[in-house]
């Protein structure tokens, strides 16, 4: 029995599970009683198909694909909710098992294609959504079963990773970071998905839902990006012993699941903090298995078509036993998500202020109004001779306290110079 | 459907399972739609079966729990290979399958296991029999399957790095590293499977055979414990920018399969060499993936139990969805070991000397008969004044010629007056 695969996306991932069927298709068989083969591509990009060796294969029609009675598998590695939602749905209406890397996808209509998966009794896998060829899904899905997990977080986004690992270890600024990222192939021309934080909550959104057994949406994801992350808070950061990462963090607490991503102060002693360049880890707490760390490149075309085409083997294998889906949905709970207001955590806060007598007082007045007790202040001196930056990091607060000080303190508009920079701390 | 587990041992993890499937029997229907239920436990215990709350499920006869027609599932939780082999083998006799968390077991009788396994289509789970809970055998055995896997190494005995990380970073000396380890729980009043490298050994067999497709036991793995580590050992790498970790480590190579376990240097700055004290870590490197690293507790009820439990879950559930195993015996492939003297890598040799003009010299002329290219040469005076001590780094050099200068050296009996310390190198 051979299992026919109908690829949609022939790009950077689709590339690679090209290369990894032409390489080991024999040590499939061998290994796993798994025969697999390529029998129909699709893309808008004939040029590319051909330089893949696969213009025989080659469709512009993805209909051609989900209309193909002989294809058992269909691998969508288009990218975005709109083609790519129309070729997983309609492979799955076609009775095809599904292979995908999307993770904007399973993210935003993840229910959608669960359901219908469910409905028509086939197997859906995203490994390769969320941490490129690092195995998260599956060990959350099986091995980490017993456990009750109370929090899911980590470093998602290698070319965010990337971009403040420059800016810390060699001064880059923003721009030119992003720029460099961009010339060596990790930032899109668009890199809003990755430096707005939407890519990070995309993933976090899709593990949290898998750990914690409720769905989690994207809109579901407070997100904040780096583009406001300065050299200045970097400088602070590294005095005050910590480096800022993009953390993405899920939480069980007893009012629900708190989901997040934003830039993160981190002690730079922490396992974290010392993640740098494009790789991914993602870290899982337990009731009973503790922590557990999950680290690897976190995208590029072999880490994500060896996920891929993992998945794709694991649907096969199946199909050669003859066995039904072992595991389809798993949001089984329905929690509701704690809103930002609520959080409590510690605070790294930066104003601008004219320097002038009477404003640390006024500033130390608003925030002891609040109830936001703080922790340390820093004062340095800026290239403006007039102005000076007030580095706060506060113990535990509220974030709405934390607003309502940088409400007031807004207001106080004689002393501030420009906006303040906010970021949370974790010890 | 009730799945009825029958508990063998109910100790150190036999304990935490019951913990587990306690607090969370209602989650694991609810989430997986499996429901589970211990009717019988043995040990040879009552009292602590008393401790646990299951006195009323005890017996001191494994046969009973074998030989009950009720139970789906048994737990081996003994360890060692007599009785536990009884156990682990006359279950699968009896049709029922197994889980269990015993790496000296199936490093030893894993292929007599896994091929009884086979003839009866059944089951044997064993993914705590490494890395306590961390997820490794799963990943390899799934996600990791479209990859060659090229090598699997990693920190994967506690009780050992404890020791390790309590020398260097508080100047123990390897008897209160040991006493204290002991004191602690990690280590057993017997240490000889710990120290002299043993479990690793079995652990890195087990990882070998996945990774590889290809038996390797016990016997295989060419092993060296940490006994003869000193604490001028530990001094003189840390001059050198090294950290001294007991290694496990096994490589796909064109003449075959390499794996040892042994105490290795590696420069401070590497990942591995800041995993401390309990924390086991492994990488896997695969053809397409790169380098993914899993990471956490190694052992303890808590992590130990987990993976037992997600392994007796997911049996559950395949007998709960009516389905035979997914997979079985991965040694599809019969590849040769590699025998030690094979092995090209870097050495530090440290040689005791009597103080004597001339020793350098006759010492530098036998490194250089024997073709071993000397990196870096460190002389340090002892305590006893007419002695030094003399440490050689290597270039790679192959394990062959190295044996061939330390017998030479060996023979230079007026100079010597210690054994030559032998450390290999990872940069
Ligand atoms: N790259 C990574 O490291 C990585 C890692 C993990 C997950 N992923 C995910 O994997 C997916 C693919 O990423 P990629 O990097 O391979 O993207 P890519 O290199 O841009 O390739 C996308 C492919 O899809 C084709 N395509 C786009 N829209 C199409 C449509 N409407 N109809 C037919 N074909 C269409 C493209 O053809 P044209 O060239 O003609 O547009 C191209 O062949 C995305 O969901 C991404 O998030 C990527
Ligand atoms: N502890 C860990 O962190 C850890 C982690 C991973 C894997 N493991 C593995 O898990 C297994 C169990 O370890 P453990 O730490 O739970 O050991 P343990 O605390 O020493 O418990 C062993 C249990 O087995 C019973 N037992 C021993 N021989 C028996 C026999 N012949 N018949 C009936 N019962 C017998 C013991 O009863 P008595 O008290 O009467 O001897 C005790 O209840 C071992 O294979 C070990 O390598 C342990």
């Amino acid at each position: 029995m051979t299992i026919k695969l109908g690829l949609v996306g022939t790009g950077t991932v689709g590339g690679g599970c090209l290369d990894i069927l032409r390489n080991h298709r024999e040590d499939f068989k061998r290994h796993l009683g798994v025969d697999m083969e390529v029998v129909r591509v699709c893309s808008r990009n004939p040029e590319q198909a051909e330089a893949r060796g696969v213009l025989h294969l080659f469709t512009e029609d993805f209909n051609d694909i989900i209309n193909d009675p002989e294809i058992d598998i269909v691998i969508e590695l288009i990218g975005g909710t709109t083609a790519a939602r129309d070729v997983v749905l309609g492979a799955l209406r076609a009775g095809k098992n599904v292979v995908t890397a999307n993770k904007a996808l399973m993210a935003t209509f993840g229910d959608e294609v669960m359901d219908l998966a469910r409905e028509k009794n086939l197997e859906v896998g995203f490994e390769a959504s969320v941490g490129g060829g690092i195995p998260i899904i599956q060990p959350l899905k099986h091995s980490l079963i017993s456990n009750e997990i109370t929090s899911v977080m980590g470093i998602v986004n290698g070319t965010t990773n990337y971009m403040l690992t420059r800016m810390v270890d060699d001064g880059l600024s923003y721009e030119d970071a992003l720029a460099e990222a961009q010339a060596k192939g990790f930032a899109e021309a668009d890199p809003t998905a990755d430096v707005d934080g939407f890519d990070a909550a995309a993933k976090i959104a899709i593990l949290a839902s898998i750990a914690f057994n409720s769905r989690v949406k994207l809109n579901d994801v407070y997100t904040e990006g780096i583009r406001n992350i300065t050299q200045l808070d970097m400088d602070t950061a590294d005095d005050m012993g910590y480096v800022i990462k993009l953390l993405a963090l899920a939480h069980r607490t007893p009012e629900g699941i708190d989901v997040r991503v934003h830039p993160t102060m981190l002690p730079k002693a922490h396992q974290m903090a010392q993640v740098n360049g494009v790789f991914n880890a993602i870290y899982v707490t337990g009731d009973a298995v503790g922590e557990t760390m999950f680290f690897g490149e976190g995208a590029g075309a072999g880490p994500a078509a060896a996920a891929v085409m993992g998945d794709v083997l694991e649907v096969a294998r199946h199909m050669t036993l003859g066995i039904p889906p072992v595991v389809g949905c798993t949001c089984t709970d329905n929690l509701p998500i704690v809103p930002m207001e609520k959080l409590s955590t510690k605070y790294y806060i930066r104003f601008s202020v004219a320097d002038r007598s009477g404003v640390l007082a006024a500033m130390a007045g608003v925030f002891a109004k609040h109830g936001v007790s703080v922790r340390s202040v820093v004062q340095r001196g800026s290239a403006q001779h007039e102005t000076v930056n007030l580095s706060y990091v506060t113990h535990t607060a509220s974030e709405a306290s934390v607003r309502r000080v940088l409400e007031e303190i807004g207001g106080l508009e004689d002393v501030l110079r420009a906006e303040p920079s906010v970021i949370r701390v974790e010890d």
